[in-house]
């Protein structure tokens, strides 16, 4: 039986709104503080949310931060007093766990954003924004379920909140849409 | 002055759902169709329209289609009967116009997801899937406009929509997510 | 003081002459019956060597192989009996080590082209293809130095061993440069 | 038949140096002076040239310069007084003419590693160093043939004269592998 892509869209769009509702919005002031401390920051994510954590490197750079990605060709070395932001569903990701490892043994801070606060590299951040929808590792805690496979509904909540921080602090910084994309690449 | 991080999550899911409940139903089923009709599936897209494209061609890969992302290191000769599945705000990006226009001369199809059906890459496409959604070019030319930046509510678009028609393509291939994640990366 | 080009171009090249010229002729053998037996391989590397490995991997396509690259967008599951190829100079990069353990666990056998044959990966490896170049780690072990920077030699090498393994997999699957050809990428 | 590893790896060092051996000393220096002017410096190639090209890359960060990838996640607008430096066998890769119209169109100053002098983006480029290899579209005009397939000897060569370029540069700016090691990335 097929499903009406309005009825699916329309759910889609409502799972999200529920899921960042509860997102802390001091502890996403404190993430935004630290974004806009003038730290180089090192964006880091594995599959689907590693994608949603390049789109926001992208604005990041728009804004004029300092924004490398873990992986990208000329990203230099993290060192003390530098930033790594994660995004990780489960917060437990193996080469993110050591990265998060390498990072803080280096004196970089650790900034996370996951479903699971009280995963590994949750414990070793400074910055935690938790995002409470379910993922393939915590489906059956939360007191609702997604219609979604896996962690599309993380991912997408992930990616519209970040956009939404990104939103802030173009307020914070008192950027244009128009100054930010004089900053876009312009070769692609 | 500062707003509310819930205001705006708000907000932009308020935007996602008016702007996909604007989708053709019908032209979302005829490209899924094509997506399931067995062919070798091309993906490309730039910036962060390209991200979303690159999460939705997990998921497809994850449905156990045959998938293969223009840029990545293996991607073989795209060629007669195979669909070239492009994400464009603009419809217009130089370098995708060639690649359309290369794999339309070799007998390949093009499917097109764009906010504008009358572009260039819309007119050399089988299939076109219209997302109403404001971009940097056509910001004027709407009769709402997004609080976000650039094309930001295009893209959040582009990926739910591509999750929407990829829950429905579940529904018509009895996946369930669990064999899908028995295909998921795990290396990462 | 300014260096002749051609004086290090020639030395660059005698390196790599001198190099290759100690890699085990049966060990290499024994690597590209591997290669061509039919499994699935999957590559993996970091850095400069990871850049070599995605070109040998390109070419291993046009051969007609199966060939996934670890971190691209639709790279499946690695499982029982697929081959994960490794290029590391240290035989000990984090996250690679992590890489091969984990393949290891799924039944996946290790291949390890790198500098040090007694490295951490290559105790996990069934087929290890060691290049006796300097690198940051055994530069002092080594009874020659090469005038390059940290690596420099070892990413050389690396690229042009597999190259030549590939030329002679081409003469055993009697594939010709303009078969190969038809399937290199034509949207670029 | 089966070809010795060993003559296959002596040739292929001796088409390299062959090769190198032919490119203009004098070209290299006027490059590798755009490339210590102080310039940003953006860098693009397709294929295994753009491998190579992104090698480069990698060192020229460890250099100390400012390098940006076309292509990368956060690589920002080209624009007056920039360098565009492309790796292209050809010439006229499709997407590379194109980025090399839309810089030049901004002011900034074109740089090109080619086998073809003559070609669409060498009478744009400003600074042109032809490698005289073959390739798969000249290869019947050279007076000598590879043993190699498609255009692997250029390739080679090309990340081979960067690196003697990235040499020179080191000479020329006093850094020692072990300063640029301290920059590499750490998180990989």
């Amino acid at each position: 039986m097929d499903t009406n892509l309005h009825e699916l869209t329309d759910q889609i769009a409502a799972e999200i709104q529920q899921t960042l509702s509860q997102v802390s919005d001091s502890d996403a002031l404190t993430l935004r503080e630290a974004l806009l401390s003038g730290v180089r920051i090192f964006i880091a994510g594995r599959g689907r949310s590693g994608l949603q954590m390049k789109g926001a490197a992208m604005r990041l750079m728009h804004l004029g931060l300092q924004i490398y990605v873990i992986g990208d060709t000329t990203t230099p070395a993290i060192s003390n007093g530098d930033l790594l932001l994660i995004g990780s569903g489960s917060g437990s990701t193996a080469s993110l766990v050591q990265y998060a490892k390498k990072a803080k043994s280096l004196g970089a801070e650790i900034a996370l954003i996951t479903t699971d606060a009280t995963s590994v590299i949750a414990k070793m951040s400074k910055y935690v924004l938790a995002i409470p929808a379910p993922t393939p590792k915590v489906k059956k805690k939360r007191d609702f379920t997604s219609i979604q496979p896996m962690g599309s509904l993380f991912e997408q909540c992930l990616g519209i909140l970040l956009d939404s921080i990104i939103l802030q602090c173009m307020g914070m910084s008192n950027k244009s849409s128009d100054e930010m994309f004089s900053l876009h690449a312009n070769l692609e």
